[in-house]
């Protein structure tokens, strides 16, 4: 049996996707507007400043087209965090204006493929620049106002290309080639890779950022090329949106 | 024709997946709320005491993400007392703040490959030990307070890979492979295997509890990539949660 | 062109399938209760005495889990009947609190596979026992108070696997050892087999019987290793449930 | 690059699928039920008699099961006939006690398979069976009183069996030994095939009439040994029903 | 690993589909019909004239069948445009007798297979006619009255049949051949290619234009044939329509 890579884990994340009720919200008189509105900045502040846990970031999104009109993401340091968080929106009067499609959960994870030294040697001895890139993988920052992609993906288990079945000097081997072409956007692309494993329905959740959407497309269209893409990789829905400050909420939904 | 593994069953099992109505939870007056709390209540409160049958077992969970928000569980003898307990739900004021997105029908199962002696001795001569153990995976108990993953899954039938073409042989020592990467979590992770053959859309239903749910998650993959799954494994949706007890449902709706 | 085989076609069949609406069901007054039970009683009386046709069978089934709560199945001399039974149901106070998720529309078949007799020789001179086992799989019984389990299949044309490339001979074998299976569980298990090729979405619906749900697994899951299914099988979705009489519907609604 | 066939396009078709909104209908005043029949029967005998185009057919069909109730045919000259058609349609009282489940957008086509002469020569000298044969097919009649079969189909670009990887002369080939079949069934099954590649979700429509549903299971039961199915067939749902003259909607509605 | 193309981004586009809700319509008094036509013109008037941005373009059409009847397409310098566009529909009261069944988000593009001079030279060096063909593609025209053909496709990732495994020249080869048959179309054809990687689910969005539908369906079914379809191409559903003035909307509406 190939060895699975060790794995460390961070936060645990949701994506949770809200369409907004357009009908509703044009029937809704001003006044349940406005309380939508207020009391919708105000979950989306609470929770961006994290008011209720130890740490984790969260962050809301518009997104383009039928598949959704908000996605809230939340790091958390627990799976109960992210419930009480999910369940929370719905206390807020934003709530009865949306629905929710649909919703992603996964958490952060640092693997053998990217360092040896992180899960060989003492942690204690680690470089300060492995630390600070290992830990802003598994505690990412959300930037500001950029442009998101969110997509879940698995490794392919086909008759012939079966990604569980090559060796794990194989598969570091790829991951490494695959992690050359993530270099080449290093300033342009932040991504953040988590496991869904036993959590959601496909095996990892991937979340880019960029101040340009076109740099998402190449970065995608180019990794699509590499060996652990094109032979092993397989993608589930994309969507593509852009992050908005609490306070802008009003705004976005008055068109 | 290759041969069937032997199989004893024992108690069906049904996992009523349920969707809170949060729009009518919201619009509910005080009263109504509070009926379906506590109808809510004793109705779990209930079947955990399996106040319905001769034996058994029942208990809820919270779901994380769109796909559903609470998790029933119930273990019984019958596939009759099932259906009653899945009809009782509906005659509860919960059930109307509540939908029913999916749901999974298995009996649990034990199988030539896990044990020949169980199956081709004097079942008054086998060891208690292993009798124990063959009854804890027949009749399982269900962990207090613990995070639960479940999915179903089937053998794939694949014009290359063919679990159901392969020797008995084959299967068991692919099958031994898989239970040995089982008893590395011993402690960690508890397992509930049901077949679902003839009775719902995949072959096996799949429950894992464990304290942690990177247990969960670090099992999943690891087994990923032992032949029985890489090669022979194919899974539907996942679905994470956690168990609570009945007297929480009040502050799981609240929030 | 490999030769079809010769087939007859006996009693038309739909599997009905319906869900309760519970919230309409609990919201209903007394009275609309009554009478959705009256004439759902009388409906399913009517049909299970075929008083409206010449010959024929119907019965009402419990089903388990999310997918339906009521199974009916009808079979009748000609389409015709069926889409009257179909539009009949709608217009009780019963169809008032029910949906039709789904359904199944067939006809049942004996073909050359099951006997050379009865296609090549004068129908006059065939054996009276092979008659009565033809007749009784082309105007089936339905057993009471059994256990069900419905579902739908295919025979595969993978690349490499393909059915419908097999000559008639290979096929005839295949089918043979299938029925081998079968003869195991004479007594057990009762099938009904009916083509639904230009009717349905897959080629066959297979409606199985039995005083113990253990047997309709042990049936599914041994034949799972002969080729005909382990090769050339592609299943859909899968139902169980239990018959039960029209006069218990009320009880059934009232959990 | 293998080429492909020439082509002619008749009429356009609409396969316009609605399902009754029973509960509707059932909660529907007398005066309300009957302007639908009325606007029904209307709208279909207006559009059977082609008032709204030179030239074209209609007819309207019973259909099983779950998927749709009616089925209304459209054969016009142009896309925007149909357009118009389907919109009138929501015009009408019956509009308010339906929806539209699904739909099938095509063209009728002749194909370079079916005859060179055709294609090949001056159109004015074709002998006048082949263009009586020819015209019939891309201005097809659609027969009273009988038993329809639709299913949308396309051919397999599998990685091993790929249609379109084929020389022309093995296409035209396999269609010959394909129409062999159909000819067998000549008086026995009316069969409209029409093109939507680049305006469906399949690349044909398939549309068969018979007196006897047996004969249409028949046919598509042997077909399916061709082949040109065998290998290259990939089909879609399948709808069954009846042809029923307009005036006949109300007594269809009353079960 | 094989090189990716160089690609150019243009305009961004949203293919908004919409349907009509012909309940809510017929139900609607005529004043409120009034208004949904005022302010659905005037929305889409405003949106052709590009009253949104500095530069774009806008068309809306009807669709035939069941998975919408509106196509809103708009093309902008930026995502935001298309966000701000799609959120602004929801403020008219058109709006409120139409959902969004689907939708499609992409970005035009042209790529090193369709001109190396593009990429590799000083851009103010290109000769005039290369610059006006490339410009035309990254910001296209939308022509009056035409029919519309809208289709996703990706590039298929097979086992065997591997785009993305192919070398540049290879991919650009099939690519150059595939050109050939679309400038058989010049004059009967307009196409837009707008590149949905790491946006939507498919990785690009195809959109042709021509006075005569049988010219899709033509070049469709012609390109299937050629390798970089036939072997390499996978398509998602097909929409089939025709572009209309905004000042006809309230015909298309009332039929």
């Amino acid at each position: 049996m190939p060895n699975a890579p060790q794995t460390d884990e961070g936060w645990y994340v949701l994506h949770d996707f809200r369409s907004i009720d357009w009908d509703a919200w044009r029937d809704a008189p001003e006044r349940e507007r406005q309380l939508a509105v207020d009391e919708g900045v105000t979950y989306l502040e609470d929770h961006e400043a994290v008011a209720d846990a130890d740490e984790g970031a969260s962050a809301v999104f518009s997104v383009l087209g039928h598949k959704a009109d908000l996605l809230v993401v939340h790091f958390r340091p627990t799976l109960d965090a992210l419930s009480t968080a999910e369940r929370r929106f719905e206390q807020t009067a934003l709530a009865a204006v949306t629905e929710q499609p649909t919703s992603y959960v996964s958490v952060t994870e640092v693997s053998g493929y990217v360092s040896d030294d992180w899960f060989e040697g003492n942690k204690d001895d680690i470089d300060t620049g492995l630390r600070r890139y290992i830990e802003g993988k598994l505690k990412p920052d959300i930037p500001d106002d950029e442009y998101v992609s969110f997509y879940p993906m698995s490794k392919r288990r086909g008759e012939q290309d079966n990604w569980y079945d090559l060796s794990f000097e194989e598969r570091a081997e790829l991951m490494s080639g695959h992690g050359e072409v993530g270099k080449e956007y290093a300033g342009k692309i932040k991504q953040v890779i988590a496991s869904s494993v036993g959590f959601d329905d496909h095996e990892w959740g991937v979340t880019l950022f960029s101040d340009d959407p076109a740099h998402i497309k190449d970065i995608v269209y180019e990794m699509r090329f590499d060996e652990a893409s094109s032979r092993y990789g397989e993608f589930g829905d994309f969507y593509v949106g852009r992050r908005f400050p609490p306070s802008d909420l009003g705004a976005y939904l008055d068109g």
